[in-house]
C-alpha cells in the first residue's frame, strides 16, 4: 500500500515522501477478526520491501511467516514493513535535521495508518517491534521512547555500545573519505563507480553522523565525529553520539522500558561490529536498572542470520496479546 | 505468469514444475506492435525472480530496463526472466538425468509459450540470449546449439575453462563435503545450518557435477570429480566435464556461432573463479575459428556486477532485429 | 655482547636480566677513531637479535648497514641493538610494576655500557634513536623523556593515537582472553597450542595493560582496560592508558622535543593499526606546539617495511654529529 | 662452515658456489664418538640458516635441538642445514639446466663433506632427511633416488599433486607476471617493490618452472606451464611437471622407497595448497606399492608449523641407528 506522508514532505535529503508500506497478512485473514500487530524494521542501507526479496535457499519475510504461522509454531499476525531508507542510507529510526523526521513519521502516520487499513488489535500489548541491526537498534528506541504503542521489542545485532561498534570504523571512514563525505555518498549512487570495501564503513559512518549529530549550520547539515584531516575524534561530536547510544540512555528511559511485555535482545558471538558485546554491556545496564529482559547469544556474525527472526518471532507469539 | 511444465514433470529432483515466468514489459508495451525479446540468465544459485530483488543504490532489472529505455539508451524490448533453479542449485541450463531436462524445457516450453503470449517478433534475428556467471555459459550454450533460437547472445562473466574455475575448488569441495555429498546439500536446504566458506565451494562442484556427470547408475544420480576417500582428481569424470567447457567444444558448434548476429563475452580482470581467464582462452579459441565476437575485460571482480548489463543490453539493442 | 643488569634483577615476570646487547660496527672500525651511535628498537614481540634474522631476497639489519655504508648512503655508525622483550611480549621501553624498570635499563645501564666498550662519541648530539611499531613509540618515549641522552630519534609506525591503534583491538582481546589473561600468555609460550587470530590482539592489550595500566594490587600486576565479563571499557583504566599516548604527553615534553637536532615520524597510508592517522595526528600537535619535525606517509601498510630503516638511517646520517 | 662448490660453480643464475653449511652439534659433542645426522631442507625461498632464526615464544632450530635432547625425547644427533636457495626463490633440491644441480650438490658434495669433518656414522641406516614444503618435497626426491644415502625420510607438508598445489595458482601467477616473468622475480629482489598478494603465487610457479620444466632454447632458460597472452595451460609443458610429481614417480622408486627404515608424511588439514590432499594421495599410492610408511593429519595449515618438527625428529630418533 502506497502512504503520502506529511512528515516526511520537504525532508532535507529530498528522498520521496510517498512510500510503500508494505503489510503482510496471515494466510487466513479475516476482517471480522483482529490480529496483533508486529513492526520490522531493516537494517542500514534496507527498506521493507527488500524483506520480500527472493533468495535461493532460504525464505523471505512473507515465506517465513506462512510457515511459521500453518506449522503453529506462532500464532497469526500482521506484520509491517516500513520503509525509512534515505539518501545516506538509512534513518536510524530518529528524528534529525540532516535526513527527515523517522521516528514521527513512524509513530504518528505509519502506526496510524496500518491501524485503520487493517483489523489490527490497537493497543501497545498487541503491537511488537522487531529488527536487526539498525532495525534493532530502531526497535529499543521504540522501546525506550514509544512504549506506549510498543509493548514488545526484539532487538537482534541492534546498534549499541558506539565505541566498539562504530568508532573501529572511525579511521577506514576518514581514509575512504579522503576529505569529501558527499563525493563518497554520490560514488554509492552512481552505479558504475566501483566501491573499495572501506567505503562501506565510510558510508556507514556519514550515515550515522546524519542520525546522530545533525548541525544546520554547518554545509554538509551534520558534523563527522573525526577532523576531516587529521582523522582525530573530535570529542564534543563523539559525546552527541553518546547520547544516542543505547547503553547510555537505558536509565533515562528504565520506567518505559519496565513498562515493556518483552524486552528481548540477542548477538551473535562473531559479530563483526562487536554488537555481542554491545548487547552484553547494555544487558549488563539492564540488569543494574532492574530491567526485565532476555538476552541470548549465538554462534554466528553479524550477516546472512534472517533465521534468527524466527526466534524473536516466536518470543512475539508467546508474549503479545491476542483475543 | 505460471507455466506448467511437461518437460519439467517428474524431474528427478522432485523439483516443481510449474513455475513462474517473469516478463517484463517496456513502459508503453503495445498489443498491436510487435518487439524483440531477451531472456536473461541467472547464476548458480539464482532464478529470475531474484533480478527483480530489491537494492539499495542499484536498479533492479526492471528499473534497469525502465531507465535504459526511458532514456533511450536501449530500444524497447520484452525481457524474460526465466527460473531454472533446481534442489543443487542449479541446472547450467542443459539436459541432465541428474537434474532434469532444462535446456528442451528452455527451448521447446519457455520459448514458444512467451511467443504465445506476449507480443515477440518470433524470428531468431529479434531473439536474444545473455546471462551472467552460470547465465552466460547458458547463454553461450544457447548460442552453441540453439542458433536457430537465439541470433544474439551475451555472456558476462560465463563459466569457461573448468581447469581454472571449477578445478581449484576441487580441495575445498572436497574438505567440506567430508565423504557424503548429499549431508552438504541438506546444510543449504536448513536455515538453521551455519555454512562455512567451503561449503559454497563444495555445493557449485556438486551442482556442476549433476549437470555435466549425471550417472543415473550410481547412488547419488551423479558422479564426482573427484575420489571421496583420498580427493583424487578421477580423470575420466573430468573428461566428461570438459566435454561441457565451452572453450572445447566451441569447435564442434563453429558454423552455429559465426550464424550469429551478435556474440559479446566480457568478464572482470580481478574474476574471483579466473573468468577473465576462461574467457581470453575462448576468444583465442574463436579467433582461431575465425568466428566473429567482441570480447570485453572490466576492472571488477565476479560479484555485484549488474552494472555490466547495461552494456550487454546496449549491444543487444544495436544489433537485433526491430521492424 | 653479553650484559648483566642491576636493574633487571628480580624483575616481576622473572625474565632474564643477564641479555645479549647486540651492537653493529661498521666495516673499518677503528678503534682510534669515535662514532656515532644510533640505538635500534624493535616491535612487539621483539628483540634486537631477530634484526639479524635471515630473509630471503631483502637484507638483515647489519648487511643493510654494510650495503649503505659502503655505496656511500650513509657516513659510518655504531649500531647497538638492545633486547627488552619479556613475558608478555615487551616493555614499550617504559618502566612498569608489572614488567621490569626497561626505560631505565636502556638509559641508565645499556647507553654507559656502549659508550664505555665501544668508540662512540659520547655525546647526545652524536647519539640517535629509531625503531618501527611499539620500537618508533620507545624512541617516541627516549625523545621526550631523555633529549638530554639521544638528540636524534626517528619513529617509523609507532604506537600512537591509542583510540586508533589499541582501541578496535579491545572486543577481538575480550573475545580470545575468555575472561583469563594469564592463561592466554601461556598459550603463546606453548608451542603446539594453535593461536587463532583474535589472539594476537589479546596478546597485544594485555602486554600494552601491563606497560601502561601496572597496578600492584592487582592479582594480575596490570589492569585491562574492560571489564572482564561484559567487555565495557574501564574509563580510569583508559585514562591511565592515555598518559603514555605520544599524542597527548607532547605537550608536556615540548621543549625537549624541540631541543633536538632530528624528529622523524613516517607511517604507511594502508598501516592496519591505522598508525598513518596516529602519526598525522601527533604531526598536527607537533606542530601546534611549534615543534620542528620531518613527517612523512608511505604507501604500505605496517608489515614488512623493513626498507623503511635507509630513510630513517639516511635521515640519521645526515643530521648526526661526526668528528 | 664454508663450502666451495664445484657442482655449483658457474651455475646458470649466478648465485653464490661458496656457501655455508651450518652445522648442529650436539650439547656433549665428543670427537670420540659417532653421531647419526640429519639433513633439515628448507622451503621455498628458504635456506638453512633460518632455521637459526630468533622469534619470540618458538625457539629456532638449535634451541629445539638442545631442548629434545636434554629432555630425552631424542638421543643426540647431528643436524645439517644445507642452502639450496636460487635467484628463483629456490632449487626443489633438483638437477636443473636453468638453476644448477643441486641434487648432485647435495648428494655428491654436502654429505661427503659433513662425513669428513664430523663424527657421522657413515651410513644410510643412520642418515635421514627432513623438511617442509619445499624441503618435504626435497626429503621425498632424496628418499626415492637416494635411498642408498639416506635411510629415512621424513615429509612435513611436502609438495604433492601438483594439479592441487600448484595449478589454482596459474591464473593469480599469469595475472602477476603480466608477460613479463623476469621483471617479475626482478621486483622480489628489489626491497623498495611493493609484492602484491599474487606476486608470491607468480614467484612460486616460475621457482618450479625453473625446476621442473628448464629449457635450453628459451629465453627464459625454462618454460611456464601456461601461455603469456591468454593463461592457457601448455599441455606438455605441465606433463613435464608431472614427470616430478611425488604422486606419480612413487611407482618408479617403489624398490627404493621400500628399503627405507622410516618414510613419514604428514601435513595439515588447513594447508592453504591443500597438501593435505597430496599427502593422502600419496599415501594412497604407497598403499597400493604396499610401500611401508606412516601418514599422520594435524589441525592447522601450512605457515608457523615449526613445532611439527619434533614429531619427525622422535620419529627419525626412534628408527635411525645409533652406535
Amino acid at each position: 500500500m502506497q502512504h503520502k506522508s506529511e512528515i516526511l514532505k520537504n525532508n532535507p535529503l529530498g528522498d520521496r515522501h510517498i512510500r510503500d508500506v508494505i503489510v503482510y497478512l496471515p494466510p487466513d485473514y479475516d476482517e471480522n477478526k483482529s490480529y496483533p500487530s508486529d513492526y520490522v524494521l531493516t537494517g542500514f542501507t534496507g527498506r521493507g520491501r527488500m524483506l520480500l526479496n527472493d533468495s535461493a535457499f532460504t525464505p523471505n519475510f512473507a515465506e517465513r511467516m506462512d510457515k511459521l504461522i500453518s506449522t503453529g509454531k506462532i500464532k497469526p499476525m500482521i506484520a509491517v514493513l516500513p520503509d525509512c531508507f534515505t539518501h545516506y542510507g538509512g534513518s536510524q529510526y530518529i528524528n534529525s535535521s540532516a535526513t527527515g523526521d523517522y521516528e514521527d513519521y513512524l509513530i504518528n502516520e505509519i502506526v496510524p495508518f496500518v491501524d485503520e487499513n487493517f483489523r489490527t488489535i490497537k493497543d501497545k500489548s498487541a503491537r511488537a517491534v522487531m529488527g536487526k541491526s539498525s532495525g534493532g537498534y530502531g526497535a529499543l528506541i521504540m522501546a525506550m521512547r514509544h512504549s506506549d504503542v510498543f509493548g514488545l521489542a526484539c532487538s537482534t545485532s541492534g546498534d549499541c555500545y558506539f565505541n566498539y561498534c562504530y568508532l573501529p570504523d572511525f579511521p577506514k571512514a576518514f581514509r575512504a573519505v579522503k576529505g569529501y563525505p558527499k563525493k563518497l555518498v554520490e560514488k554509492f549512487w552512481n552505479e558504475d563507480a566501483k566501491k573499495a570495501k572501506d567505503d562501506f564503513a565510510a558510508l556507514n559512518i556519514i550515515g550515522m553522523s546524519a542520525c546522530y549529530s545533525p548541525n544546520t549550520e554547518s554545509e554538509l547539515g551534520f558534523d563527522l565525529p573525526f577532523d576531516l584531516e587529521t582523522g582525530e575524534i573530535i570529542s564534543n561530536v563523539l559525546a552527541r553520539w553518546m547520547r544516542h547510544d543505547p547503553v547510555f540512555i537505558a536509565e533515562k528511559y528504565a520506567e518505559n522500558l519496565k513498562s515493556l511485555k518483552l524486552l528481548y535482545i540477542d548477538a551473535g558471538t562473531k559479530d563483526e561490529f562487536a554488537l555481542d558485546l554491545g548487547a552484553r554491556i547494555l544487558s549488563g545496564k539492564l540488569n543494574e536498572l532492574k530491567i526485565p529482559h532476555i538476552y541470548e547469544e549465538f554462534d554466528d556474525g553479524h550477516f546472512n542470520i534472517g533465521y534468527r527472526q524466527n526466534r524473536s518471532l516466536e518470543l512475539i507469539s508467546e508474549n503479545i496479546e491476542y483475543r
